[in-house]
């Protein structure tokens, strides 16, 4: 049983006081206690803007790079170690503990190479600005500079590793120091990756903290130069939203939360067709990748009703293929779900689409016998179609996200249609449409783009060649609009606008130039 | 005397039950009255959201862009007419006049020439995208549609035809829907522009509406594609941004509110010297024009120790040549405050100012004989400089801000003092610096950013060039970290940001190209 501890003010600390304990989802058995309490978080906040800021802020976006850099390698270093932990204390596979642990590294190396490619500077400058009056002296120009407070991230329990890694990399590159907090169920592999970049990243004392356990008093004292990230369910995000200090001080908050991301067959794909497989291989990917604990997974499948049977035919045999069990076994596809509150709420979201007019055609709410596991123990669900004939008199379908290897196929009538009931959901974080058809992938596109904030675009030509829908890239944007959280992370450089504040400068153009150490000629034509 | 009404659902509509009462604030007297009783302000959302949407999406940006050029044109044409009720409901003197509907007419002219810029395409795409994964086929694009819902603005007093106009011209070039509600004690000149706008600008059924007096339900319904622009007090801003359908629904939200602007003279700029003078000349059109009812207008003064007493001087010296009075009238310089309402926030300012350590050098709190005026009526206050002595420990001069012609003198030690003392304001809208130093410039303007939407830098060799650093220019961002609200408007095409979806593309690249009607083409030496 291990204790896990805080990491804060440069040093690591145990809360005192009764603990949560964290359990191997797939046995039941607890294997970690962790408490917060008696720690000072917001003495953490203020170590982190009084040292950590000043340090990342004296480095260059290339130094900060190159410590970016270091924290992709030492953990690339314990690649197998941290994969096990992610099979215990998450309940993943092999392969979805590195789609995790992976992720962390790669996202980390890919904001190293930025930081490489961003160079020597420490602010950033969009263009070389304007001239603002009839003198040609008198000069505009945007600029952005790291803000002087904490980046708070709170994470959510199905990304232990890549969650932490994801926003560290792109707050440490903008030049904010970041307090982490891990949601508790799944702490572990958080503590272990903290625990690796203490031990041999040589990150600024104050760049990285992470608090293991209740957040405590951690969002009292966030002031207006700090900012908030969050993923996780949307309630807590309109919680968060609405607290004193970000309402009341400008704190800003990134929120990337509930998503009822849709996959969409379109008219034109034949059963059979290359484009047809993708939507059947993408889907049966993300119900059940991470058992569909992902905030990506496809929740809502849109096809054309004369296929609706078909569809469900394929993606039943498909998901029977499915073997559950221990996830430490080479041959199980799917482990249990993260916690017993998941398998709870689960089983609760399956009712809620069933009274919502939804059938399941394929798995069940109740018990599954895993594959190597003691009977009777483990939060484990099966894979579950649900089918609604009726889609736009299910609302729960569009609404509720059961956060598992859950599904509901839908029948649409034509391409408006689709639109229509894609943005039901009222915004998600990606939408799959599966054409080879110029004219409907331009409506559905441009339907759905209001409401999404990514598309993936499967066609014939890239069958074999795309992402799937549920895989995060660090150069595109991550997030979504209304239900999805309103926000926007990574995206390549994007990504660092969070962090920084943009100032319009204006002046003597030389003047500025020199004391910015920026180009500011005209444009060659001018 | 008038009745205002809103202009809902494509007509005008008068509220019932008992109206506020708008009065011309150089003679008390009452001009109009407004009531929003009984109007159906949910209905006006809607009806934005389903009639006015869908036309403006259905034009080109260049389409707009003409739109919003005739907009400007037919509020120019009535330009005199609409300086006088900006007189007699504002208090403005003609000049103060000008340049609310001169800046209206002059942002919606620019937004015209950027919709001609941006040209015939209905969505904006971020440079030419990249390539994904090994395969070259597999693209990734960013793009910006319009967000499906309607744009609701609530405006301050101080500016009610520049308000409406620069919130409008952003969200109608791109492409969504306007509510526009304008502060009622100043809403007749709103009123006036709106009846101009229906009676000439051909716009759209549901592309702009407006409602005159209380929000009454404008705000309940708010929805996931909506979002809602506010400028004024920093305590309603914290209260709109907890309203339950904002924090729910991820509403947008963008605020601009109460900011401590500064200016800070260099410590190399000698008494006398043109950048000296330049500090001089817009500290005092900064505490008077509009009678110190700007959010970029200057709070606090930071001088050199050494010049504290010689800046006092030259500062009481100008001041004593405004002439307060009739605004009406040519010879004077200064109107009343805005409202009974504004002059006694003023006074009790002042007050909180004194009491905080500041102690009043030029002016009073007290009663003033304006020029041209019957006895004892109108809302005047004279000019009132304070000094401080101990800046750090005269809190209330950085938190408070006294929305009139109000402005402390503080001495600072060196240049990281000066950034210290500017950062006690906790954010805002400008900064000014005046210096023809380099290093001074270079540590005041980092010093400064992270705390400034804006910095003016003053120098001599634009003394005479430059603008004052209380003009909003569209081209630049106007918006400030922390207590200004956290927000950002205009700054050219970055402020349709606001009103779009960023949304990640992925898929076949020439697939993409062609239902988009883009160039997505790897870059020339790929």
């Amino acid at each position: 049983m291990i204790t896990l501890r805080s990491y804060l003010q440069g040093r690591w600390q145990a809360g005192t006081g009764s603990p949560a304990t964290l359990v191997d989802p797939t046995t039941e058995e607890p294997i970690a206690t962790t408490s917060t309490a008696g720690l000072d978080l917001a003495a953490a906040l203020e170590h982190a803007r009084t040292v950590g800021g000043p340090a990342l802020r004296a480095m260059t976006f290339a130094e900060r790079g190159a410590m970016i850099k270091r924290m992709s390698k030492v953990l690339y270093e314990v690649r197998d170690a941290l994969i096990d932990v992610s099979i215990q204390n998450g309940g993943t596979t092999r392969s979805d503990a590195k789609f995790d642990i992976d992720g962390a590294t790669g996202t980390l190396a890919y904001y190293a190479s930025l930081g490489q490619k961003l160079g020597e500077a420490r602010l950033l400058v969009e263009g070389t600005g304007e001239q603002l009056t009839r003198s040609p002296r008198f000069w505009g120009v945007h600029v952005k500079t790291p803000r002087r407070g904490v980046a708070v991230h709170v994470n959510a329990f199905n990304f232990p590793a890549w969650g932490l890694a994801e926003k560290a990399a792109v707050a440490l590159l903008a030049g904010v120091p970041v307090v982490s907090k891990p949601a508790t169920s799944t702490a572990l592999l958080a503590f272990r990756v903290m625990e690796r970049l203490v031990e041999a990243a040589d990150l600024p004392d104050g760049a990285l903290q992470l608090v293991c356990g209740e957040p405590g008093n951690l969002l009292d004292t966030l002031g207006p130069q700090d900012v908030l990230a969050f993923t996780g369910a949307g309630s807590t995000g309109a919680h968060l939203r609405a607290l004193q200090a970000v309402v009341a001080r400008s704190v800003r908050i990134n929120i990337e939360a509930d998503s009822l991301n849709s996959a969409v067959l379109g008219p034109d794909a034949e059963p059979g067709s290359d484009t047809y497989m993708m939507l059947l291989r993408d889907t049966v990917r993300e119900m059940t990748q991470k058992t569909g604990q992902k905030c990506t997974a496809t929740r809502r499948v849109f096809v054309p009703r004369a296929h609706l049977e078909r569809v469900q035919e394929d993606l039943r045999e498909q998901l029977a293929s499915i073997k559950v069990g221990d996830p430490a076994l080479e041959e199980v596809r799917m482990g249990p779900l993260a916690s017993a509150q998941q398998l709870a709420a689960v089983r609760a979201g399956i009712d809620l689409l069933e009274q919502s007019g939804a059938r399941i055609v394929h798995g069940s709410r109740g018990k599954v016998e895993p594959f190597g596991v003691p009977a009777g123990k483990g939060y484990f669900v099966s894979p579950v179609l649900l089918r609604a004939d009726d889609p736009h008199a299910a609302r729960a379908v569009h609404e509720h996200e059961v956060f598992g290897p859950v599904a509901t196929l839908m029948p649409y009538e034509d391409v408006a249609d689709a639109a229509r009931l894609v943005a039901l959901g009222e915004g998600g974080l990606v939408t799959s449409v599966y054409t080879d058809d110029r004219a409907a992938l331009e409506a559905l596109v441009l339907g759905l783009a209001p409401w999404s904030g990514r598309i993936l675009c499967g066609s014939s030509k890239i069958a074999d060649q795309a992402i799937a829908p549920g895989l995060v890239l660090p150069s595109c944007v991550h997030g979504g609009p209304g239900r999805a959280g309103g926000g926007e992370e990574l995206g390549g450089e994007r990504g660092l606008d969070f962090y920084m504040q943009r100032t319009a400068m204006q002046g003597d153009r030389a003047l500025l130039a020199r004391a910015l150490g920026l180009t500011l000629e005209p444009p060659a034509e001018a």
